[in-house]
């Protein structure tokens, strides 16, 4: 039952709005929802200056407070973002609507049949920084999965998100279901934030992107049902029989193809018995691309331009062109590496050798595992999900690219005739 | 990456040691596991004597402590119990492992294969209460599901738990398993429950088992993930149309078949015009069966033997014989107090009326919602999973009777041949 909030109360008419929109949500049909997402794809377009003006608003108060490159790049929403935005929400009114499938079903001995059906979490809370996209995206994902949201974008994208907001919510209420559908608390600033991670009851599961402070605040603060998305400190190992082509190949795309983004590498393993085969051509086509190479003194013999690697570089996730390096004596030792200093986010193996792979598969205990390919291939759009919501590193209920079915939860719907227990 | 623990140092050890077992644990072959599951039942039959022994201890401490009598008969082991227990266990070495099972999966137009496998979630933590019986039924599902255990079974069963895991590990380790698989932090006190919760990294999942003021301390305060196991306040609507002998059979037997469990009935609703139909006969078998009447005052004026229902009554989980009752306008407000009060856990409509029984369905938003059969059928066992873990209350990852498939995660197996991302 709900216990009133006595203690956080500004927030509590707005996730009570956010409960009765979602009582309407969970039984409104594909087809009314898609009907929202074509509007606010159709409202992103037609707002598209008035969306542009909030952004430079905001812009600029990130330029007077001096923040970085990268923020400002992210925080930027121009025409061509918008329109590919726009595009990403009619993208998913083709997905698959996963609320109803019946996930499992049968009928017992006394005759009562029972099913088990995904249904909405409810209300879903999201916190998130100064990156807008992310409030359309997250709306949209929402909204198909029949959930209500509740978002906090953070005040450096505050301007932006309430035009955003303003969008979505004319475009929802426009196709017959609430506005509180999707709403924004950047109102309440931190406070609200707070509130939102103390709201058990009201919010049925909230779900952190940005840095890893911040994951870890709301990891340790919130008494709401959290998935974890996120950090990856990445591991390549490059087993002893690796081939040359395929480990000059693997590490640099998955080090160089967006050294931003979670799935990227950022450190490399390679077996002794490899390393003057491999390392020189590997890092070589690494250096090459503007990478530079922290590594540990075995590894700096065999290449001297590399800087030496530090105890905290094995745990840091660079997400810029910086690689650790390290050799090791052997799988077993590249294993208990990654076990001490991985986030369980993807680890690759480079070799051709089976048992190896077998063992790496097995004992690695990671979202993604992989055998001779790029870590960049942990995404919900490369394994077919079409929309993702975020690459979940925690085991409960999601592991991995999350797609529309990792928003939903099941209930049991039993059907008797009459029938009581013996 | 593991955060050393500086704080809660005590545990460390035993987490680590719990950790290391975790890993042989997750590539045990079923056969193994199935033999360690035999040697426990085995131990158990052996070493009767020495553990009714211990729980005599216990159960002297009780007395002198003056626990209620409901507690003391859960502390209890006598000889007929363990044998039940023996089975018990017996009983699992039947069921699938989950462990590898492929959840899904498919070719990338790129040529890379993935697919999403079952694994175990690690190390699963589980707090619980004076229920010795729950130290055997989470040792050896915790070890077919290939999970590590740390118990926290309460002070008031200490000595008898003690006897129990030296038992389980004896019997684990002579199938060659490490005895660190299962092990039991009651010698920490309360203060080693309170570093469990703070363990995240080292344990994977938390479940509380017990009262709501357990569950509730183990939700506000654990960092580690939880499965929320439990409270039922569990509501029976009895529709305009209900059939009196369904009505009379399926209250009766949802509120005494077994009152002190959480699919037990707690609140009776009954539609205005079924009442004087209904009523009468519905609260005479209740009554005759010792039940305590707690209703509002439409339902006294149909039935004067019935105590006055206080505001209290409506969220109250009894868990004995009583049973607060309310008349109500329309399957609306019955909806409604169902939202209201419920705990999310089971609901059941008792109705011939089609369109009735597919809103109840689809509105209330529980684990198990029914239509025309007795709440008592929420039930691991009887939904076919032969064993269960507890009834989760909770949307994130499992909602109603756990099996051993809610006791893994997955991981994503990706296998390539060098593929790289464009």
């Amino acid at each position: 039952m709900l216990q009133p909030l006595t203690e956080i109360a500004p927030l509590t008419p707005t996730l009570e709005a956010a409960r009765r929109a979602s009582l309407k949500l969970a039984s409104a049909p594909t087809e009314v929802k898609n009907r929202a997402l074509a509007a606010i794809a159709g409202g992103l377009r037609t707002n598209s200056a008035a969306i542009i003006e909030a952004n430079e608003v905001d812009l600029a108060n990130g330029v007077a407070k001096a923040i970085s490159a990268g923020l400002l790049d992210r925080l930027t929403l121009d025409a061509a973002r918008i329109a590919a935005l726009a595009d990403a929400v009619e993208a998913i009114i083709g997905l698959t609507d996963p609320i109803g499938t019946v996930v499992r079903g049968s009928s017992l001995p006394n005759g009562i049949k029972i099913s088990q059906v995904r249904v909405p979490f409810g209300v879903v809370g999201v916190i998130y920084e100064a990156r807008p996209n992310v409030t359309v995206d997250i709306a949209a994902i929402a909204l198909k999965s029949g959930n209500a949201a509740v978002l906090r974008g953070g005040s450096a994208a505050e301007n932006t998100n309430r035009v955003l907001v303003a969008v979505v919510q004319a475009a929802i209420e426009s196709a017959g279901l609430p506005a509180e559908s999707v709403q924004t608390i950047d109102p309440f600033g931190r406070a609200g934030a707070t509130e939102l991670m103390k709201s058990r009851g009201y919010v049925d599961v909230l779900i952190p992107r940005g840095s890893a402070n911040l994951i870890n605040t709301v990891v340790t603060e919130s008494t709401v049902p959290v998935i974890e998305t996120g950090a990856g400190v990445v591991h390549v190992y490059l087993d002893e029989s690796a081939p040359e082509q395929w480990a000059i190949d693997i590490v640099h795309n998955s080090k160089t193809h967006r050294p931003s983004v979670c799935n990227a590498l950022e450190t490399l393993l390679v077996h002794r018995h490899a390393a003057a085969r491999l390392l020189p051509a590997v890092l070589d086509k690494l250096t090459a691309s503007g990478v530079t190479i922290h590594a540990d003194a075995r590894a700096r013999s065999l290449y001297p331009a590399a800087v030496p690697a530090t105890e905290e570089d094995w745990s840091t996730e660079y997400m810029s062109l910086d690689i650790s390096v390290k050799i090791v004596d052997s799988l077993d030792e590249a294993i208990a590496h990654i076990r001490r200093y991985s986030t369980g986010h993807t680890e690759s193996i480079v070799t051709n050798d089976l048992a190896n792979a077998e063992r790496f598969l097995s004992e690695v205990d990671s979202a993604s595992v992989m055998v001779n390919t790029s870590t960049r291939f942990t995404d919900g759009g490369e394994f077919g999900f079409g929309a993702e919501v975020g690459i979940s590193t925690q085991k409960l209920h999601a592991r991995g690219p999350m797609g529309l079915p990792e928003l939903t939860s099941t209930k049991w719907v039993v059907r008797g005739s009459g029938q009581v227990r013996a």
